[in-house]
């Protein structure tokens, strides 16, 4: 094509969509890390890895079914070639379901799995709230006793202890949605009722909110509803004083004391069946717990727990962390969720016909990351940066290839400076790459067949309690002459101490 | 809701769109030790990771311009709520480029980045070819010398070696954009041509086929065009046969001398200016492979390399591996590329306005890990399913968690059954699991205080060569009650024997 050089070339300007980000440096290695310590958990328990595509049938993922007017509802879809939607999994639980449906008869019965990748979300984004994010999901699809969702929360235990959290700093915090509609049916509303999903779903999230808004807060938003500090009104479940009552007693029981936590609730539910099933189910789990030494610090009943997704009909789980860190206005509040799960009995039905009951966790690795940075700093994956081989003349560079290539083959992270400015850029390089050492062989060296090993880290440190110049030329023990041949030994002995 | 008991269910189909797959057990298993180690050699050789999000704007990644009647033309493209278009990365290279631009400033410049990830093409599906794959690609940017394109190089050959890849098994070819740009001068083409890069193309695409279809196939796409076996008719670039020649005898030329091919390709170059530079780009590589050690059986000139993507600018790379595969019509033909990559000067300049020099390479990991298992079998990446502990009676399951907890401290990786079906099924879901060892604790196990290891392995090896019914109870030795408190030790001795 004949270029038309009047025309002004289009340029267009480099950014990442709203929502988007890119992750280098020790953030990407801490979750990177936190990846592979955690597979070694979920492996160690039986669970073996399987990688589903980002993409499913829009119909296959449920729950949101894209249109022709608005097909973007919550989850990233469009039409393929031949019509139909696909969307990106906004989770790592209905690509499991669609999976096991498919494969139903060659599966070992449990099918144990942990996968972990990116899910999508179309949603409004915000400080910390991004539209991709990675999880890290461990379930057991076929099983229908209790000890299955035990076996997860204390798998959940050993995967926070795993990235090195103690007891005290993370919290299991289980509960059973049986209860919650249990205790529904005993304040009179029923499934049959014209709005009840909508009004479960309402009642739900204002329990959810008793520990950032206390009793007062969820009254509200049982009743009329709620203005908050901004002025902004959210509307209530509106149900009666006598209905809000029992969920306000509900959500205020104590969660330190496993046995007294379930009497209590046991007392709400009355005789419900479903209350009185989700109840017995906890006591079951409470069990294992018990039996196999996990007290409540680490896994405790915890009645506010309602956990988001829809797909749920059982136990359900939240991994919280108690430390405190600022929120935006400066608050010292709990780090909160880093991940939960529960059953979904219903999930796989939907393809099947017939129930295959499942149980399952997510962690979030992200959040988990950012978590453990907030605390711990940058303490984790620090992977040292190569040592850096300046280049002095052009010349030279097979030679400091070869430099570079012994030392890459002892295990020491190396590498030539690429470009071509001169040495004070190629020391500002080495600096920008938090570079530890840099090598250089100028004329001098080659004469003497040495290696100028400067320490850049050392120098730093002179550098912040130097108070003129002359001491800072006296400071060049940053910089040392080693002979070529011993250059291997001494890099380690540096790097090593 | 009131739920309409009238209306029939609808039950989706459990299945992946077309092009899509999931992957499990040992092939994902052998991905994620090959990223591993391939990470650990990128770190050696000074790359630092970074991971780009899923998406970009459309604008940004260039090439593709979606627009409304046809948004999908080889990318995955949606549009947002604010009505820009959004596409999923095709490769890490475009994005890379996104991120310098905006970045630049802050950047340590040579900039050296490693990245893996999925990627997305909106293309037709074939056997073996999937719409998504992994890639793990190096890149230096910043650096206009071609230390930096011999570096890539030789760390290929690296990666190669790391994964187990011996001299003689892959080949790392290289050529260079400007010799082809120049010969294409010397027989009268001239980029002022209308149609000339639509002719540029269809001529690189004949010269790519050269280890396929040889010289009179080549000869045949460079004229009026090839009818294949099928009948089908591709047309050709339409030279005259003046013309033909010296590209058919560039693509000709033998690759298993450096000097040498470098001396045939100046011949047919002669004195065109794209064509010098080019030789000259490739005979300072040379020097360098050729210093460092590097034979012409891990890198060669390769004229006929040409490399599919439209943003290479100068030194262009193809990872081969030679081995010999069956294709589908049971001809034994070498494996192929796995990979490649090459200099992109002006991929940032679309961004910048100024140029940006660039040079990289990308790993297929989903080929190179089929390759290597084609080669190698399932040597690769088999963990040990876990040791199943079976469950006689339900009442047993707190004590038999704690078994397997004691197992899992010790790193055996352990589950007790999680369903609740009877011992037979148990034996057959451990079957399925491939596990090693079952353990039973039945109610003479438990009166002894001993525990019955049950070795599958050895069992099904018996299994072969067995008889009769009475050699099969002989056969109980691969069965052994051990005491209860030597259960670890026992276990370990089996696992490492």
């Amino acid at each position: 094509m004949a270029k038309d050089k009047s025309k002004k070339q289009f340029r267009p300007k480099p950014r990442l969509p709203r929502g988007f980000r890119d992750i280098g440096g020790a953030e990407l290695e801490r979750q990177q890390q936190m990846i592979t310590t955690l597979a070694a958990v979920y492996r160690l328990h039986g669970f073996m890895p399987l990688d589903s595509a980002a993409f499913e049938y829009a119909d296959a993922l449920g729950k949101f079914l894209p249109d022709d007017d608005r097909p973007n509802e919550g989850v990233f879809s469009l039409q393929d070639d031949d019509e139909q939607w696909l969307s990106l999994r906004y989770d790592l639980t209905a690509p499991l379901a669609r999976y096991v449906a498919e494969h139903y008869d060659s599966l070992p019965k449990p099918f144990r799995r942990y996968q972990w990748g990116h899910v999508w979300r179309n949603e409004k984004s915000g400080p910390g709230r991004y539209r991709q994010f990675l999880q890290m999901d461990a379930d057991t699809v076929g099983a229908a006793n209790m000890a299955a969702d035990a076996e997860i929360c204390m798998l959940a235990v050993r995967c926070m202890e795993a990235v090195g959290l103690s007891k005290g700093a993370y919290q299991i915090r289980v509960n059973n949605r049986k209860i919650m509609d249990g205790l529904l049916q005993v304040i009179g509303l029923s499934p049959d009722d014209e709005n009840y999903e909508q009004r479960r779903l309402t009642i739900l999230r204002a329990m959810d909110k008793y520990d950032r808004l206390g009793a007062a807060g969820v009254e509200a938003l049982l009743g009329a509803g709620r203005k908050d500090e901004s002025g902004d009104f959210t509307k209530g479940a509106e149900l009666t004083d006598a209905q809000i009552a029992p969920i306000a007693r509900l959500v205020a029981i104590p969660d330190d004391d496993r046995t007294a936590t379930l009497a209590a609730m046991a007392e709400l539910v009355g005789g419900n069946e479903s209350g009185k099933n989700g109840l017995a189910e906890l006591a079951e789990m409470d069990e294992l717990f018990t039996g196999l030494g996990f007290g409540a610090e680490q896994i405790c009943i915890a009645p506010p727990v309602v956990r988001g997704l829809g797909y749920y009909t059982g136990p359900i789980f939240e991994i919280e962390l108690g430390f405190e860190v600022e929120d935006e206005n400066g608050k010292a509040v709990p780090f909160g969720s880093v991940g939960g799960g529960g059953r979904y009995d219903d999930l796989i039905k939907r393809f099947k016909g017939v129930e295959v009951p499942a149980t399952g966790i997510s962690i979030g690795i992200s959040r988990l990351a950012a978590a453990l940075e907030l605390r711990d700093g940058a303490k984790m994956g620090a992977n040292s940066p190569p040592v850096i081989v300046l280049v002095m003349d052009k010349q030279d560079r097979p030679d400091l290839l070869e430099l570079v290539q012994t030392l890459q083959k002892e295990g020491i992270a190396a590498e030539m400076y690429m470009g071509d400015s001169a040495m004070k850029a190629q020391l500002r390089y080495a600096d920008n790459r938090g570079a530890w050492l840099a090598l250089i062989i100028g004329e001098d060296e080659r004469k003497a067949n040495v290696i100028t090993i400067k320490d850049l880290r050392l120098g730093q440190e002179k550098a912040a309690t130097i108070q003129d110049n002359k001491e800072w030329r006296a400071s060049a023990h940053a910089q040392q002459q080693i002979p070529r041949a011993d250059i291997v030994g001494r890099i380690k002995e540096i790097l090593g101490s």
